[in-house]
């Protein structure tokens, strides 16, 4: 049986967890707010679920719950911000708000990351530009968990790429995807509910093609070598702009990378320095409109756009409540006792 | 029989067209750089073989040999730039030099241009940032020739984007590839072969699959939803960032596209301004060197980097001249006697 809580309750709880781990509470709570915007939009893997996994990085010194996020360079329209192993969304939001600072004065923010830690869903940081009429985009690098077309070995990391635009009448359009055929969540999924998964998701560790989710170790990239030559240059535009290399870090640097250290880029674009804002926001209507009206493929009912889908997620899930399967509800029980609180209540319990 | 021609006589016989055909001699020779240097590197779809192509559409008004190309709105780290449907390499070189400015001095350069035409290979013109020190960036949008995912019919281009960063030792890494799974250059290709394409690279007309070559009328794009959301969301950072819709013209335009307009995002990365650039090109040849040494999936000999295919084939044609099949060399023919000026020798002929 999986329960149902109400986001605002997960979110609350989830501050609670993080100030109690030793993040200054309004921390705690831009990572609970990234993690539960996560959940209210379908993209459970990047959701409450991580919390354990978090809490675990803390202790082992990988997630610094204190750190000392500075800019260390900056121009008017880019920044190099180090992260010092924060939580994610606490740096990712702090260089998505340069971003958009400096867009708004000369049109684009570009700001470098160095040395975060787990971001969540990129689109949350891309939608904050989105809500300022502007257009976002981030991208990530992490180290290599996704072998380059051609090899039977894991080499580059299936980097996410988000942007998102805004609409008028109709919500932002906002695009989050990784550059591997699946992402590890939906390998998780299919372990969880035992099934297999298709041929050309994952290769084993000994880089045999595996349709065993449980044997899965190595993702594979989308469209051959084009998402994999994308995902090489997200490392070259993030990683090594900032002398922080993940897919190579042996061959030129002794120490070894720290646990959960991530790059990243977002960036800001003002939309309303090039073009009226208003007529923007109306084409992206329109477009919408224009796509969704085409004729369908066999077997599509509908034509869907960027964040179309989880858009509606977003609606059921904040009138009826997040859904979490046991494991979840039991990992989130154990962080509760660890703390000394209560887990939110269910708001009621169904088959998953 | 194909004929190879030398790439110098060709780029001067090109230009000599370009400028009988009305473009100031220095934009004649810009054109024949750009496609000449798509022979060179093996892309013959964006080379020698759309001058006929550009001469009708000059006939036809499409393409204004005589563009008055001006910067619309400027801040230290954009600009939209008005190509007045210049020919693309012309307005294209132009906009990145302004890019490649504007990231010497703030750290990028972001350069949305309207109205621009054909543009050719956009690998030449990330290039111009990477011999520059800097990381290039560009995408494109046209009007539809691919099928959104889900749709049967054409509602996205198959916009191609390109990235490009110096390397040390190592050649520039050049990434350059559409959204579709195929470009129409390897339909043609298969045309000409007399040989099928593969099943998921496009629709004929009324949007049925089709491994027919000359029924292909509608592309289809990589990874499904994937490269379908990145290449609509390539329309909303371009086209209607400069209020020149080319998805959805007809629902707020009164006005029909122009034949041949296209939209573009140019853009560089100062390297310099973010980490020492010498450090950065010797980790991008240890990224190269790291990756190339991984162990290779069954069937591949090697893992190839962006652009380094298309490196060997510049070598080769560097040394023996451009193979330009027989159709090509009719047309070139055509062109050359229309304007009354000599065809460029053929080094030799040899079998397709």
């Amino acid at each position: 049986m999986q329960v149902r809580m109400d986001w605002q309750s997960l979110q609350a709880f989830t501050a609670e967890i993080f100030t109690r781990a030793g993040l200054k509470p309004e921390d705690a709570q831009t990572e609970a707010e990234v993690l539960v915007w996560a959940n209210l939009r379908g993209i459970d893997s990047h959701g409450v679920l991580r919390v354990p996994q978090y809490l675990r990085n803390i202790d082992r010194g990988g997630m610094n719950p204190r750190a000392e996020i500075r800019v260390e360079k900056e121009t008017a329209a880019t920044a190099l911000v180090e992260g010092d192993h924060a939580f994610g969304p606490v740096v990712t939001k702090f260089a998505m708000n340069i971003a958009i600072s400096k867009a708004a004065e000369v049109g684009i923010g570009w700001v470098v990351i160095r040395n975060t830690t787990h971001q969540g869903a990129m689109g949350y940081y891309t939608m904050m530009a989105a809500d300022r009429d502007m257009a976002g985009l981030a991208f990530v690098c992490n180290p290599p968990n996704m072998a380059p077309y051609g090899a039977k070995a894991a080499g580059l990391h299936n980097s996410p790429i988000s942007i998102a635009v805004p609409g008028n009448k109709h919500r932002p359009l906002v695009l989050d995807m990784a550059t591997s055929v699946a992402a590890m969540g939906k390998i998780s999924l299919a372990i969880d509910k035992g099934t297999p998964i298709p041929q050309g998701w994952a290769l084993d560790k000994d880089g045999q093609p595996t349709t065993d989710p449980r044997l899965a170790a190595i993702l594979l990239p989308f469209g051959g070598y084009k998402a994999s030559h994308l995902a090489l240059m997200f490392e070259c535009l993030s990683s090594l702009m900032v002398c922080n290399p993940l897919l190579e870090p042996t061959l030129l640097h002794q120490e070894p990378v720290r646990p959960g250290t991530q790059n990243s880029v977002v960036a800001a674009i003002n939309i309303g320095l090039f073009t009226d804002i208003e007529t923007y926001k109306q084409h992206i209507d329109a477009l919408v409109e224009g796509l969704k009206g085409l004729p369908k493929a066999d077997g599509f009912d509908e034509i869907l756009v960027p964040g179309e889908f989880e858009d509606r997620v977003c609606e059921e899930r904040l009138a009826l409540g997040i859904p979490l399967p046991p494991g979840t509800v039991d990992n989130l029980r154990e962080a509760a006792a660890r703390f000394g609180i209560p887990l939110p209540p269910a708001l009621h319990e169904e088959a998953a």
